[in-house]
């Protein structure tokens, strides 16, 4: 495929592209297919001579559609929104083509200081505290992330080689194995599981903090489980505070954890993975209150800002944080400015060596919305999702579960889990809509998640209408189902 | 931005990606830029209102291309390639339209079978041992890592959990941190950074075994690590062998290394970042033999095999290894299929939690290069590579530092470390060609690696004439140095 074939190819797919998401409505928004579905479609090896355009186009259609899951769908209710957007497309699509490997300054310029001042003008938007902006005059700086996993990650270990230098410099002789074992992480009951993986590869304990009747990470929680741990003899390290939680958006009380961070001088870290993108509003950036006594703070444009995935937004106070974690320099990646403080080499502020030229997608989702732009599209999912939970508190048979703050409504029947997993199967089993479940204080809850770019509130009233009909139907045949019961005993 | 408005401004994109690549030869492949060059050219925030696409797409070329290092230059000799091939960015545009964010089977079936199928596929184009392969009677397969770094950071950790959980179940009452205190990792001294800090990450001893004479890990001096470290009271569990490594090439003696492995029940990690593409030639796949003795093996389609960034093949013999490390399921994953045995759960063998449908890359690769042609690729590069050692063995004033088996030539003037320097710094500083140095047995090398996918004859010659230009200057500035200071003296 020379370059003019793929002038005429690439248009093609561009039409392809625009007619899907064009059209997606039209699709059922959750696959038929079962597990193994894919394999005797395709033939088992690859082929030795080419195979033409057309007919891969076709296969698309014919073998992959069907399996596919569309998140961009209205009817999409799912997990949480994953960003699509056609300036971000577009972007991705410069980014392919310049290829480039930013892991150092010399390995591509533009690459590490767009990313560099895309995260100051986020950050900007956000309301950032100062120190975690690169163009200021503290120590901070952001970079962008694969996923949040991954800024959890970087951060626990960041905050464990530190804890470690300290340690050990004060009693030279302590071994890293001897450290490890002593040193613990703290999240609420209501992290995200991530959390949990990073304690495992750091090899260190990681212990849940029961949070409070708003699903919150509360002082009192907290401070207790610090006692207890250093009465023990252990060192509290790292915290990790969510803003926005997975199951039921709940934010942890950071104004009341931050100053016990910074007490203890325990790393805080602000996982806000879908929820950040809400505090580029005014009215919402109260809820990002206490960063300022964060370490680190991550969240994920490519959940909510309209940001294609990957792109996970984090921010250090002190850079040096990082860098002293993973800082290894072999020649072949040494390059004349190092060393000068003037640059950035991104490689040691991350897991991989490898990265993209990522910052373009926010650089043109940023410029083509425009920030009123972008807060408008919030806006309207935080409409949206209360549109829907005032359908289900009209509704006597229904309850919801946790505050509506964000895009996000748990709700269930009134009634036993069973009813409410029997209710969960039959609205992904009719493929109309598609839902996932949580658990709020051990009980099966439903989740209902404003996630896409064209989603509006003729499709969340039609989702609950369709709800409500399901809903109606199990509850009679349970009502049935008693009755016949009754007969035969 | 419409959908309309994105048929008319995506095709505009795709001719912007068609004539960067067409006309990337006429770009300076290097930049010229100093640090810090552009946050003065654009605003210090992001604007409130959208700006046109027309102005983004000239801010492009003023503001961006400036600052590119253009890895896709036939004049690009510098790292490894980075892989850049028409197909693959049509199916990243695909893959960016659906933009599934395929963790779960349920999340997305097809993004997560085609991607088993696929590292299938690309397993029995290097006659891996069936053990690897999903589609087989064993409990082997394969998963698309973001990076080479992240596969062996993955499998140190499998390893690590599996020899921890051995070693607690032998000993009921050991702790975690007093296993990891006694855990030794091993790798040649001619292993990528990433090793290290993997190890580092995995809070583990890392040992650097010296390689022999040919930069190659040989039975004998691991044997005498692992001796050594067993009489310490030491626990060896994890040896990466590199075939293709960052410095020269070279290759770790497998067959030697494998039995060792075997007999000692240490995992063993293969590491083929670069190389691995190569052995899908029958003339190259002896450099393979001995994977049998693998617990996993890793190479980087993303570099060599046209499959664009990011795109890591990382295959298993028992996935239980992977998810057993890391599995954690919280209730808003699960889904109705899982534990049948029959669907794979990729989040589970990888660090972050989402994942694109990377496999769509593959599968386009594959089908529109077919496997002779994909060969033929590497074939050429190869061909290209000795073509410059050829020249460079021509000329007495040069040595061959390394012995030739890819797409990589290390070479030097005869003489001191600070007359390399001064030729890289003339040959970078002239911008013509871009390489970049390291260091074999302390002695500063120049590495020409064979990168572009249009890189032909004519360009290797043309930079090799460069280079030898260029050193002639230099060694008679020398001459005329030490002229100089003999009349002084
Ligand atoms: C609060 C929170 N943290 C972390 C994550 C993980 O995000 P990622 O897929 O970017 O690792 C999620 C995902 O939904 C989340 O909700
Ligand atoms: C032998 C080897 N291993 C690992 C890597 C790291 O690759 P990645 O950027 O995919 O992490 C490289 C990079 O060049 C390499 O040459």
């Amino acid at each position: 495929m020379n370059a003019s074939d793929f002038r005429r190819r690439g248009k093609e797919m561009v039409d392809y592209m625009a007619d899907y998401l064009e059209g997606i409505e039209g699709r059922q928004v959750y696959p038929d297919v079962q597990p193994g579905y894919l394999r005797p479609l395709i033939p088992a090896t690859a082929p030795q001579e080419p195979d033409t355009f057309e007919d891969i186009l076709q296969d698309v259609e014919k073998i992959i559609m069907p399996g596919v899951t569309h998140w961009h769908s209205p009817y999409f209710f799912a997990y949480f929104p994953t960003a699509s957007s056609y300036p971000a497309m577009l972007a991705d699509m410069l980014c392919g083509a310049i290829g480039c490997i930013g892991f150092s300054w010399a390995a591509s310029p533009a690459c590490t200081e767009l990313e560099t001042v895309m995260m100051d003008w986020l950050g900007k938007m956000l309301q950032l505290p100062e120190a975690f902006l690169a163009g200021e005059a503290g120590e901070g700086g952001g970079v962008i992330q694969g996923s949040a996993s991954e800024a959890t990650l970087v951060a626990l270990l960041a905050a464990r080689t530190k804890v470690t230098r300290r340690l050990q410099a004060a009693s030279p002789g302590l071994t890293q194995g001897a450290v490890l074992e002593k040193l613990v992480a703290y999240a609420s009951d209501q992290a995200h599981s991530s959390v949990e993986r990073a304690g495992l590869i750091g090899g260190v304990k990681l212990k849940a903090i029961p949070s409070d009747g708003k699903f919150a990470m509360r002082a009192s929680a907290l401070q207790e489980a610090l006692e207890r741990d250093k009465a023990a003899g252990l060192i509290p390290f790292f915290v990790v505070a969510t803003l926005g939680t997975t199951s039921c958006c709940s934010f942890d009380n950071l104004l009341e954890v931050g100053p016990i961070c910074h007490e203890e001088d325990i790393w805080l870290h602000v996982d806000a993975a879908y929820a950040g993108s809400a505090f580029i509003c005014p009215e919402f950036r109260h809820l990002l209150n206490g960063v300022e006594f964060a370490d680190s703070f991550n969240f994920n444009p490519h959940k909510w800002l309209l940001v294609n995935f990957d792109c996970s937004a984090m921010w250090v106070k002190r850079r040096t944080d990082l860098t002293g974690a993973f800082k290894l320099d072999p020649v072949y990646l040494k390059h004349s400015h190092q060393g000068s403080g003037l640059i950035t080499d991104y490689r040691h502020w991350q897991l991989p060596l490898g990265r993209r030229f990522r910052s373009l997608k926010m650089w043109f989702v940023f410029r083509m919305y425009g920030v009123k732009g972008l807060q408008a599209y919030i806006r309207k999912h935080v409409q949206l999702s209360h549109e829907f939970e005032a359908f289900v508190l009209q509704d006597p048979r229904f309850e919801v579960c946790a505050e509506v703050t964000l895009g996000l409504v748990c709700f269930r029947l009134k009634g036993s889990d069973g009813l409410n997993e029997a209710l969960l199967e039959r609205i992904n089993s009719a493929r109309k809509i598609h839902l996932v479940p949580c658990r709020l204080r051990g009980q099966f809850v439903l989740r209902f998640a404003i996630c896409s770019r064209k989603v509006e509130s003729g499709h969340v009233r039609l989702a609950w209408e369709h709800i409500r009909g399901l809903a109606a139907e199990l509850l009679a045949a349970e009502e049935g189902k008693r009755d016949g019961q009754s007969c035969i005993i």
